[in-house]
């Protein structure tokens, strides 16, 4: 199958074939680059008057090279996505119907470009000196990868080669700023809830597919390093009168728990080839000892400017791994003693047996997580 | 998908759902167990006049319990095989056409029970007791994964607990038995596609899908253990005028080369989501260094009666480690020192970073093979 029909980075055609994932209905858009009648958030725009190419682009910010001032909330993209699910949800209501639903609502925000409404960025203007630095220590590209000090000396997208401190936390406030106007969004969508009477029986689950380094180890975005502040998302469940209300939970969980979660709570079986375990008995429990000793992603050349090298990482509460398949290179780190990931101890001979004891831990969590999803055994051969 | 309609060890019904594999024809048949109408091997007997039950039983050998003897050739499974490939070969050639075929024959044998035709048996029985005996060292259970010792000290199925030297002679003589008869059957394959002018314009790829560890160990057949007499096959390919005659190879390669290296000789390409590379390089070479690095093999819970933990291995020329995924148990052989593999390496510290460099290795080939297909990367995400 062709899930790809253009030409390289041909920013002007849309390029994602839509795979059967259940959905009934769907509203497609991607970053406001891409330019085409298919997508939806033009649409929006243009059946409000607004001019799609007006908010294509990015105005400079005069604060910082990397800095923008992107849209306005009222013709921003995370609007749009949830203006949409606010008619489902609104639409939902009126019509009075028990059916149950289910929707995904994905912004784009936060994401570079780093380029928040304008009121947005202003809010932390008058605090940017306080912004801590990235995450960066002199020399640690020397004891990493070799990709990582190539691509960081390069200076091309993505290094922050050359940037001043006042760059590197005009980024982060930017972001900071992207995820406030998204928050200010999602209050919108639980208002919607809230007005239509759905609010008490709609499981809401807040998260992403991704964070941002932010500078950390000189270096924005995300792939294809597989350090935390890229791999951690936020995981927030709201489902009131079912959910204990502003319980924290430190536990590692992964992504992959999200699917059986949600079927656990709608007294759904779990498809067998799903890899994750619902936590629903994490969240009502108490349970002896950790969830889940480890967690496991991994990085399979999603992108075709990246090494082809396809990576691997496993990190327990202590301690993280990560390893350069078919190559010699890794990354090993003490997350209490180095939380920010700048001192490698991949080749560090006092930490030999941590490492093969994570290598044998990667390759247990990654040879169930690629197998093909295989129906349960009943047979002999 | 339900592949199996069978409740366990019901031997006496079908269990194999046909999987959509691109074959227009096919001939089903399974061991002589496997008692129902639409096993072709008994409609063969049955055409022959011969009692499909009268067959499905081994008859005592009266030299070990463990040996049997089987089907007389007229009668064997194996043959019902090369007939069938016989008489496809020779309606090709009766209808003249230039159209291109593949076929697969797929004999039961050399597989347990331990039966060959009985006159194949007694040629060996005068030469019994020249027949070495085992891999096997003293105490070896004791530094191996717990589960091994366990099967072999619980004397079920496949344990050789109690054998006379004799018993594990005799199985060797009766499994080499079973080649020999298997041997007599290729060869009237190849002479039908002599007879039918075939013989010159077909390559015929001689292979097993696994071997027998024949009392090595104190077990008999394969898994759930991956030592080399399990998993080392023969591997002969002949097509005259275009492969060199008797010339041997012995590098490193795997089973997942044999597409690739059908569709190389007939000029078709590779798809992408194929895990092996095409032998016609090596077999054509000369080339510079090793072929391959190291092989690679997976163990996935086959078997409802193993223990259900998966297995990896990884062999280089020199080494070869098993892993128990989660689990600290394992393998680690020098296959120069111990080509029987009876010394277990896996805690010896002076073999530490040995087992680190292969737990690598092998996270690195099963990552890419255990991954679902995908097509080429060609978009930017």
């Amino acid at each position: 199958p062709e899930w790809f029909n253009h030409p390289k980075k041909d920013w002007d055609r849309p390029f994602e074939q839509r795979v059967d994932d259940g959905y009934t209905y769907f509203e497609w858009s991607h970053s406001p680059g891409h330019r085409t009648p298919n997508n939806a958030y033009f649409q929006w725009l243009h059946q409000k008057g607004m001019k799609p190419e007006q908010w294509a682009e990015n105005r400079p910010s005069g604060h910082s090279d990397h800095v923008y001032h992107g849209p306005d909330s009222e013709r921003h993209q995370a609007r749009f996505c949830v203006d949409k699910a606010i008619e489902f949800i609104e639409l939902h209501a009126a019509f009075g119907t028990a059916e149950p639903w289910v929707f995904s609502v994905n912004p784009f925000d936060p994401h570079p470009s780093y380029n928040p409404p304008r009121d947005y960025l202003e809010r932390y203007l008058p605090m940017v000196d306080e912004i801590p630095l990235p995450a960066w220590e002199e020399g640690e590209l020397d004891r990493k990868p070799a990709y990582q000090k190539e691509r960081y000396e390069s200076g091309k997208a993505h290094s922050t080669l050359g940037w001043s401190d006042r760059d590197k936390r005009l980024v982060k406030a930017a972001y900071w700023a992207m995820c406030d106007h998204l928050d200010a969004q999602v209050g919108r969508l639980l208002e919607a809830l809230e007005r239509s009477g759905q609010r008490e029986n709609t499981l809401v689950i807040f998260t992403s597919d991704h964070g941002d380094l932010l500078g950390d180890h000189g270096k924005t975005v995300k792939g294809p390093y597989l350090y935390e502040g890229a791999l951690r998302v936020p995981l927030v469940l709201h489902f009131p009168g079912v959910l204990p209300a502003g319980r924290r939970i430190s536990d590692l969980v992964e992504l992959t728990d999200l699917a059986p979660t949600l079927l656990d709570y709608c007294g759904l079986p779990k498809d067998p080839s799903m890899q994750g375990r619902s936590l629903r008995p994490l969240i009502e429990g108490p349970h002896d000892g950790p969830w889940r000793e480890d967690v496991y992603a991994e990085y399979y050349n999603s992108n075709p400017d990246h090494p082809p090298l396809w990576r691997g990482r496993v990190r327990t509460r202590a301690h993280k791994l990560v390893a350069v398949h078919g190559s010699d290179e890794g990354e090993l780190y003490d997350l209490g003693a180095d939380p920010g990931e700048c001192r490698n101890l991949w080749d560090d001979p006092a930490h030999r047996d941590l490492k093969e004891r994570l290598c044998r831990r990667l390759a247990a969590r990654q040879v169930h997580a690629a197998a093909d999803p295989l129906p349960p055994r009943v047979g002999v051969f």
